[in-house]
């Protein structure tokens, strides 16, 4: 594969997942970013070339555009060791990427981006009165983390896969939400398998 | 494979869209029902053999348990002609079926739930407070679902496949979340053509 074009915010963890998983594959990304505060991912331009729904990321690959930032990294890793042999290890990678999307992402990545970003002075009501739930379903999901964790390296199939990136490019930013990432030590741990790996990039690279 | 067990909800959507996996590919699961409402789920037999997380469904393989409604579809169609060749079109099919955990199911069948089970005079505060947020999102969902079906007979790869099922199963109950289908025709469309495929099965088959 060759010529693919990741539009993005760098300073999205969707966005780095498929960075991640492109170092880890060997594969280089064209990038094209967006400074979504600004809106730059709602012009008529962008509605009507890249995504109508305004969203990022989005993976290029010649006049093919693909969403989801999971879907992407299915893409990437396809065919790769990122991607366990077995219908039933599959299937358990498969289930820890749909849980980030549906139990750790919505409240981790969404209280970051509150406060972070946007400024919990200038959240809407219907928002703010949100806080308390996503604070305790993101602890929640840490806490599941840490137990799977605790007797294991990695969470699927005993090998580093794509579960791991997906669950790793929010996690390693929760601090950002001002969760307490020290009082989840197997998490920590495996934060640090990962951050040593020869493959490995950071956000900012 | 034989000897699979789905531990379930017989209305959720998510538990249904298994069964109709399994229909496809023409597998026979045995189901164990929980009364959710009941809170069959949470007791500690459930949370200690099946979920500790106490949430449905589970399908158990022998002493292995698979959570995350999409995956165990995967799980269950893998090799099968329900998921298509290559990898574009593998993870285009995966596209729709995150879409569908983060943009679809938590505003529909979320607000189904809501209406239908838990009656919307016994919310919280900080769900009654979501209901408008969630109601459109759910018609900007259901707005996408239309469009893209007006120039494809299926969602992902030319053919049916996964994303068919996983949309199906809270989209044709849509209106039991007071939505109106009537005014997606080419959704309609596309549901008439899976209910009357040989296979289909309904809810409460």
């Amino acid at each position: 594969m060759s010529g693919l074009v990741l539009h993005e915010y760098p300073a999205s963890g969707n966005c780095y997942k498929i960075r991640l998983v492109a170092a880890h594959v060997g594969l280089s990304l064209e990038r094209r970013t967006y400074d979504i505060m600004k809106g730059e991912t709602r012009t008529p331009e962008f509605l009507a070339e890249v995504n109508p729904n305004g969203r990022i990321p989005v993976l290029q690959d010649g006049d093919r555009f693909l969403t989801e930032s999971n879907a992407i990294c299915f893409f990437l890793a396809n065919g790769t060791k990122l991607i366990p042999d077995g219908h039933y290890d599959q299937a358990d990678m498969l289930r820890w990427m749909f849980w980030e999307q549906y139990n750790h992402e919505p409240n981790i990545a969404t209280l970051r981006f509150w406060i972070r970003y946007v400024g919990l002075d200038a959240l809407a009501d219907a928002q703010r009165v949100q806080i308390s739930q996503k604070r305790e379903a993101g602890l929640a999901a840490l806490d599941l983390m840490d137990r799977h964790l605790a007797e294991r390296r990695w969470f699927a199939a005993d090998q580093f896969s794509l579960a791991d990136i997906c669950l790793f490019a929010y996690t390693h930013l929760a601090d950002e939400a001002n969760f307490d990432l020290e009082a989840y030590p197997a998490i920590v741990r495996w934060m640090e398998r990962i951050m040593t790996m020869p493959e490995h990039i950071s956000l900012d690279d």
